[in-house]
């Protein structure tokens, strides 16, 4: 592969050394702070509109609690898929490029916040409602719930690497802005399809907030499920792109170009 | 962060210096008028269609009223989140660049327009079915509401200084023209969460606009709540994007310039 | 006006001559009649795809025909409005700058095709079901009906304008691959806010091919409100963008410039 | 057309020499198996997402399974729709330019095992919801149903030949980053229209690995259709993407350049 590029035109991209996974001169920096507050924020107002649309949808379409619309009043999984698919997309487009993304401790942290202000905001609802927290639902079993979760993490992550892969970009500058777009609905889809197995995670820190602000032992026996699942899932989709879809790209461009 | 740029090729940004708020030179152009004309428009355009969305679909929604389709024939939640957002989307979309975004009476005045057109079209539908109003709604007290406006109007300027940033302009030109749609869905975004607590303002010329043509006491009262929440959230997002976002991305810049 | 585009650069639009609304030499060319089919089949394919989801939704919303999903299989008023914003925008990335808009005798061909499938498929449905045809819906005066064709219109020819603007154009080459996404959205949104007044009409072509292949008396007796309300609407819109928002944009230009 | 080409521009596109279907050598290269591979991955995601979807709807939707939302808890047509649209959306941008379209076999392998996964996680309800399988539904006979499968393929692969055009593209360097968009809303389109004729197949693969899968008689006496259909559609779009829509273009260009 390092031939194909050796190859290449000069205006190639050249994959950087790999860089550290902890910089100890990056803790002492501001930019640092500033950027685990950005993912502390991020995530904050992703749960909170999102948990929020779920509870809210519930509260509608319970026939007991609702009078005006008693059946179809709420935004149901449809919304609830639009809700988490926009919020990704709108935060991506926001903060790509100024946030680390395994900054998984203001992550967490940002989550649980979220989850508490839409505790504080629908009061016993939330707990009434499930709280926005993944638990596997009634009829499947332990590997069904994983494996949901592993596939969803990689449509999520191959789409993240696709949209994303800087060798990509460097051969068509609008990329980067339009990523957002393509992994906003990678997220949407993963919703729709398996909102019913297990409410999707995809995202430890989105389970791992709800679960603290919801607790319940449902919640935490669980809660395994979605940080096996998505690791599992986003090394397979690393491995995928860089193995399969990325060394094709080269070569075909590598043909591409001896034809030319 | 003034020795950042001032280290920087010489294609990048410079803030420009501080305008006035009013220019009195600016009051006996046409130009100025022209603005105005288009602002009210704009609002008129964004009312009308989004408020008649919401009249038509509790009309369709009420089982005294409806004969075809009893329970699920309107849009739903989900269709009204869409239509604020759609509607923000295609008027950003043509107007960006032409009116400054504060000519507040000109919006109010188009508010009130577009709500009486709706409440002319839909006769005695319009009141009683809400007239489209901003109020809290049962079960949520006033600390709720606000803090509901005040974190929406987070999300949204958030995303209008993120998507608008001329630092990032000039970066990527391509920028510019992509921004109406992470706004308009940051609007969606937060109609579908926060429709259920206070019918979503984030817009002080819309909640007075409904407020004035349905003019009920509930809507009134509550009319204080739709202009502090969203000056209190638009200043935080404010101080968030300058002092947190986008002095990280300063940082990334200058580390990615020191790299190169 | 003029002085201000003689001032500025040379990279600048300028504003064409205007062309003859028939060009006699034109119909003796193989590419005039090329425009003609396109525009046939454009419309016709808009027509069979939206007033077949239109068909779709009715029967599954029909209590006494459907027994799967009595009450929420269909796709609802959303799902019509999605429709009908979808097609334009597929429509207008595929076929822009190959047709003339106003080709208005393919247009009408292609609406009563595309209808005609739609009862050939549907059969005895199509009939049952209203035929996708443009009414004033009951509780609406003809006033009304006029009024929300008029600024129905409006909102979508505000929007092709701006999105296809030469001057802005010139100034940023993305626009016209973008612009379908606007006109899409555009045509959506007038379709979520006036379905239950008029069916949304916006267009002449849509509105008599489905009369014709409907023919019922009332389909007929409303017609005109669908010829009058989107040629007055379009040519309030024409004004309004040559006048209002163009002229502003040029002035907005001319201050950048001047400072500059 | 030849003589227009000639005396444009040089940059402008030439249409490279036939390419033989199947090239011998191709057999014995890495990059050939890699985009089998690719093509297997994405058709399997394709139909995982999208028959999760359509079965986790109907199992919300069956009041015998169904106590929480018994009416309205699915995400209806219009759900499937965008899943269906927003798949092809994302693996359209993932995966174009990597993979030749017409890998069948692996197309067709991935289709099952996509259906197969979706078996294994749904068990009993895999089958007793009709497995994804796309079959003529009740009263529409067979030329309705292949009708709609022509008309179906015939939107889509106009879409996207429309989108792709490499002439357009030498002309607008952002039609290809763009291109997935348009081409997942004709899906979407589509499905909206033909779900309650055919449960819409237009790609013969998914068709297949469906009833592989659910392998009951009425899928297997089916089938044709969405083999036949496709092809006839795909085949007339093609000529008249050829013949009618590019010539009108080249036309439309040559003008144009004869008048600056």
């Amino acid at each position: 592969m390092v031939k194909d590029v050796e190859t290449a035109a000069g205006r190639d991209y050249h994959d950087p050394p790999p860089a550290p996974l902890i910089d100890a001169e990056e803790l002492t920096q501001w930019s640092f702070y500033r950027a685990l507050i950005a993912e502390f924020i991020a995530t904050l107002l992703f749960l909170y509109v999102t948990v929020l649309t779920v509870i809210g949808y519930k509260v509608q379409t319970d026939p007991l609690k609702n009078t005006v619309d008693p059946d179809c009043g709420g935004v149901g999984i449809l919304g609830i898929a639009w809700a988490f698919g926009g919020m990704i997309f709108i935060l991506v487009y926001c903060t790509a490029g100024i946030s680390a993304v395994m900054y998984m401790v203001a992550q967490c942290l940002g989550a649980i916040c979220g989850c508490g202000l839409v505790k504080w905001f629908q009061k016993s609802y939330y707990t009434t409602y499930g709280g926005g927290a993944n638990e596997l639902q009634d009829g499947f079993n332990k590997g069904t719930g994983l494996g949901a979760e592993i596939i969803g993490t990689f449509v999520l992550v191959y789409t993240v690497f696709s949209a994303t892969d800087p060798k990509r970009n460097a051969r068509d500058s609008h990329v980067p802005v339009l990523a957002p777009l393509p992994i906003g609905f990678a997220v949407f889809m993963v919703h729709l399809a398996t909102i019913p197995i297990t409410g999707t995670g995809i995202n430890p820190a989105r389970s791992f907030g709800a679960a603290v602000i919801y607790n319940k032992d449902k919640a935490w026996d669980d809660q395994w499920m979605f940080w096996v699942g998505p690791f599992i899932g986003a090394a397979i989709a690393a491995n995928y792109h860089q193995y399969i879809l990325r060394a094709g790209a080269m070569k075909a461009l590598g043909s591409f170009r001896s034809n030319a």
